[in-house]
């Protein structure tokens, strides 16, 4: 019998679903796509009920993007099934910051084998834009400072503040970008989430002077970092186009190790039977 | 070559759209989801067109769930294809019927292989709620009475008109819900269908009082009785959430045999050729 | 390894999507379907992107239908994958003027098993309605005259522009429908495209006067003709129910012919790289 896995997205999305139902396909599993546009969700069923319906359906594990933060948890809780979670609200985004940290490794560690907390020690990662409403910045910010690197928060204050620079060990805030720049080995941007961004009073002219990554600011200030995004990129936005495609960036390697990092947690989900 | 399923959706649904998949994968199928958010539908094109084109295509069976009653008869003649029909309007849910008949047998009739007028004799069925709305108990209607069973329907007159009562034999009306519980081996439980009660002046809070299934209601009406749900429930609606998670529900049993009822009725609608 | 296609569709479609999808999964792919309603496409992202992060994710060739004339061309540039172009805008469609031809020379040209400049000398293939907005009838055009057939223009001038006529050598105007039938061995029959002529006043009434297919019309005036449409049809609007049944009509043929060109041209695209 084929393994089943059903992908319980609340939130659209390309590329995390794509890279999950490759990954599961890949290991053999069959997958199954409940989405919030074409299903009992609209009825007003509640998550822990479609859970449990998937569960007796024959789901072994549940891949879920939700937009309420701790939804794998509860779910996790109430069917006790393996959850994965594919992104939850504006709190994390787990898979992202594993398969963001296996391309930093590959460009910067790439004799490394099993990582400590001295892997990255010496490694600057500064992660860029909206801070704030981003659940891969959350969730690289947790990861990364625990393999010994130094993360620097860059953006403007509504989008990031103050407080965010406590949020841990080997964290800082540098607001000037090109500063930030200087000491980076990795530049992480991030997506201006205009659907997020609903009561900000947001000048994206200003923004765009201050917190877009173009060629020049790139050569004059990391001419050898390693530029990420974890996409969709708006192009002319919080990159220009020329950035996005040129030598340094490794935009698109990140969405091919998405593929294998996914495989690697939907396995051991399948596996050990334990969350990821 | 695999056999060609296609399931044709007018209307949302998770765990019957799931159920089906589920059921003709395990038959070695594949299958193909044509679903109105996403196809011809929105361009005009008829039904009957629609199942010609899936016939053209290479369909061996249609799936279908239709918001209008009678939609799978007319769909059948027009492809002379076995058609399954997955929900018609406010007509019929046949299957939901068979793997409701399947987890009634598993807890009151075990040792049962064939049924037969008598299999459910003296096994009395309370159905509550909206009744005037629900293909599923219509469809529970016609089938339980046919193996002995005595049908009791309980609800308020707006939903549940007098002339139900009329419905067949085996059938009846008791407006008490408590008095219904006194004499039920099982108790179904239906989904308050906000969006089908448009202009009813349904007031919700003496419609709880009356009739939603509580566990104070439970213990003191029928301590025995198994509770049914076809799902999706509405915590706090129809039944209190202890109720729907409580020792009595079988509410995942019936999800569960749902696969398994389709796969027969499926594999039925393959090889004979014939509707269901 | 199995071999990875991805659909990507940023218009609704029935028979085509599922049409590709059949001829993939024949051909014994894999598909991912990426559409408008549900993917990153909503938050802004371009193209190019998506179809970078297609080809990132393993696809090793696109299907894709688009809303602009010309997205297949620019996301092969950017892609450097095989893009088979399921209709552009109100550009070409070319896969279905391939299944057409492939209906035509069942009927017309049975013994055909190559084609050249003379096949269709001789023929003469009509078709009919809103020439404008169709991108069947404008692949039609360009693939039709190549292997010798005449092929006439019939319609109003709201829809058929008279510069339509000086598209190419073998293409004239004939805005007399009975005319026009009456010189044709094959009439396809456009879809109205409702969702197109926002801002035309087109009098349907009239139209249906001048241009609908009626039973008496093809009995008076081409009763050998093939009848050809690319459906969805719309009953009672270009064609009557009668006609679209009747003997004449090879529409769902056209359908079956749909799946075998695509397994033909997604083959190619899978061994030679090549667009087509």
């Amino acid at each position: 019998m084929k393994r089943k896995i059903a992908l319980l997205f609340y939130e659209s999305s390309t590329r995390t679903r794509t890279s999950f139902e490759l990954a599961a396909k890949a290991l053999g599993a069959d997958t199954t796509l409940v989405s919030s546009l074409s299903s009992s969700i609209e009825k007003g069923e509640s998550l822990k009920d479609t859970g449990l319906t998937l569960r007796a359906l024959g789901a072994e594990a549940i891949i879920l993007r939700h937009n309420s933060s701790g939804a794998p948890w509860l779910l996790e809780a109430e069917t006790r099934l393996p959850v994965v979670n594919a992104g939850d609200g504006m709190h994390e985004h787990p898979t992202q910051a594993l398969l963001d940290l296996r391309t930093i490794l590959t460009h910067l560690r790439p004799d490394v084998v099993t990582v400590d907390a001295q892997t990255l020690a010496g490694v600057t990662i500064t992660i860029v834009g909206d801070i704030m409403h981003s659940r891969v910045a959350r969730s690289n910010m947790m990861l990364l400072p625990r393999l010994g690197a130094h993360v620097i928060l860059c953006g403007s204050k509504e989008l990031l503040p103050e407080v965010a620079g406590l949020a841990g060990p080997g964290i800082s805030i540098e607001r000037d970008f090109d500063a930030a720049l200087h000491q980076s080995d990795v530049v992480m941007m991030l997506r201006i989430q205009a659907e997020r961004l609903a009561g900000l009073q947001l000048d994206l002219e200003e923004y765009k002077a201050n917190y877009q990554l173009t060629g020049p600011r790139l050569a004059n200030h990391a001419p050898k970092a390693v530029v990420m995004h974890p996409g969709p990129i708006i192009r002319g936005m919080e990159v220009t186009s020329g950035v996005a495609d040129g030598v340094q960036s490794v935009i698109l390697e990140q969405v091919k190790n998405g593929v294998a990092i996914r495989m690697a947690v939907v396995e051991r989900a399948l596996t050990a039977g334990g969350a990821a």
